[in-house]
């Protein structure tokens, strides 16, 4: 079952959190190959604000130099002796997470994503001591329960922001009851937004508002009266806010319907701003988290986004000049997701 | 329709927030009857976290002179021209509502206890200027809405506290799926969480565990260790704590499920502890609030509490010393719930 294909082992990796545009082409080993694990030539990786908070320092320590990157395509070169659901040829994907434990009540129960001990794709450690190694690489191993085959309708460029961007949106549309009869806001329009007001429409909600787009605002959340024009409005909201102190949590309340709830896509470095215990009784809404989604929600969202033509927003460089798309990304400037293309 | 018994309209107000134990009998002038009111002739009214957050100007401005107070029972004594639900004599409560706006989506959809026009029981204004005033008092009045029928298997007192203390432990739990399969976490057990223990049994969830019992901890939330011990173990949690700096968040959602939900059941002054976006993401939990019930949760957990033996721990006072209660709530004496019996 496995192909002679040699692969490279190298990336751009970062060697200084202080200088996370600097990025040098490095050497790296992977993994020991076990029989579940599947070998892919990377053809594309997306940059993820989760990269630039990792290689900046923003979420904590940082396993130097480290490789980022998680929303990645290519083919599979390469099929572990139990692997059953690929060949080798095979057009797919790997997003967040490469490995979990495959045993605790949430691996068995089809919420893997949610392992407390999940492998994430860069920055993690594997028992076995080697530190994982993400996508804006020539390669990367990953278990086949992490690994997704890309529907034909969907272009390796096009699927890879999906497999961490795309599904962060799609999951708690899923989960948190979106579709017809509900309505759903959606605050910040970039990489994660774009997806979600998209996502919200193929599931046929109600209503899908943007709350704010960018630099050009359907509704300025920076306006004192805007919750005031949306109250009682929504049975869900995702916000996309990365920055704490621009997240306007006490309104956002204001605007959701009774039990309804807005759940955070972004994970901003600092705490956020502080929530009175009667902004969530007075229409006993919910504040919630997401993390990525089940092996179950990307195939579903993927053959969803094929399906209903949900578009990726994104502008390709070649991976050599990943330092322009993360200063880019910190600048704000891209609409909405870079995917570079892989040339080692 | 209406009787000809001779209400009086007096009760025990605080007249200053610095001496919130301090009260005097004083005259109150009810709001207008109209054709959907009830006057009630009051038996017993609890006293509920509620009054001493409102009457110590923790909640913000009070309406001085103020009788608080909003778990009554008592007996009807008059009823307007379209009263449809009770007569003369009935037995029955009011809590934390008198009245709301009738006609908006929430009130309309069975979620009067959130309609952004709701009258207080208490220090709240009605369009005619009056200012409500609450249960510790000979007599209230109220729209047949907020008015509730006591089952015969429940007595006055017993019934009381539940149409505060009681429905805000049981509505969350109603509203967020308890019940078979589903497994619930209680954090302080006294007014709030006693009830909260029972109705979760009582509603058969598979375990109903209660995290911290007063002066004799089951699991002492203080211990640094008590969230490891419950890792991903409960549905859902009450938190009935009422002081922000003693609430646990973030061990709380580490104690959840994934898409488990903790649901604030108390109402600090002050804001809640700060939350990471982390802390919320790892198991993609929610943080809600809950406000009362609706009339029909009203009912409906009142016939549970008779059918399944819900006891309210109460200890009965007369109304004249509701200084002590109010100094025996503040100094956490109370197990669980002080009942004040008419005198006046």
């Amino acid at each position: 079952m496995s192909s002679n294909t040699k692969l490279q082992w190298k990336g751009y990796a970062v060697h200084d959190t202080k200088r996370p545009d600097q990025f040098k082409v490095t050497d790296f080993k992977p993994k020991g190959f076990e029989d579940k694990d599947i070998d892919i030539k990377i053809e594309y990786c997306g940059v993820c604000g989760s990269d630039i908070h990792t290689i900046t320092g923003g979420w904590g320590e940082v396993k130097l130099p480290l490789i980022v990157g998680h929303e990645i395509t290519g083919h599979v070169v390469r099929v572990g002796s139990k692997v059953t659901e690929f060949e080798v040829g095979d057009r797919v994907g790997v997003g967040a997470h490469v490995g979990s434990c495959y045993s605790c009540q949430r691996c068995q129960g089809g919420a893997e994503n949610y392992c407390l001990k999940a492998i994430h794709t860069y920055n993690s450690v594997y028992p076995d001591g080697t530190v994982s190694q993400g996508g804006y690489a020539s390669a990367i191993r990953a278990n086949e329960l992490f690994v997704f085959p890309i529907p034909d309708a969907l272009s390796l460029e096009q699927a890879s922001p999906m497999l961490c961007a795309g599904i962060t949106a799609y999951s708690p549309l899923r989960t948190h009851g979106a579709g017809p009869g509900k309505s759903v806001g959606v605050i910040g329009i970039g990489g994660l937004g774009h997806y979600a007001l998209q996502f919200a429409k193929a599931m046929k909600c109600d209503k899908a508002d943007a709350l704010a787009l960018g630099a050009n605002d359907f509704v300025d959340t920076g306006d004192k009266d805007w919750a005031k024009k949306w109250t009682d409005s929504f049975d869900l909201i995702l916000c996309t806010v990365n920055v704490s102190q621009h997240i306007p949590l006490n309104d956002i309340f204001l605007t959701l319907k009774v039990h309804g709830r807005c759940i955070m896509l972004a994970l901003p470095d600092d705490a956020l701003p502080p929530i009175s215990s009667f902004s969530l009784t007075a229409s006993g809404v919910l504040l919630g988290g997401s993390l990525i989604g089940s092996k179950a929600e990307i195939l579903e969202m993927l053959a969803l986004a094929a399906k209903e033509g949900v578009k990726s927003y994104i502008e390709v460089l070649p991976m050599k000049e990943v330092g322009k798309a993360i200063q880019g990304m910190k600048a704000g400037k891209v609409r909405y997701r870079y995917v570079l293309k892989a040339d080692i």
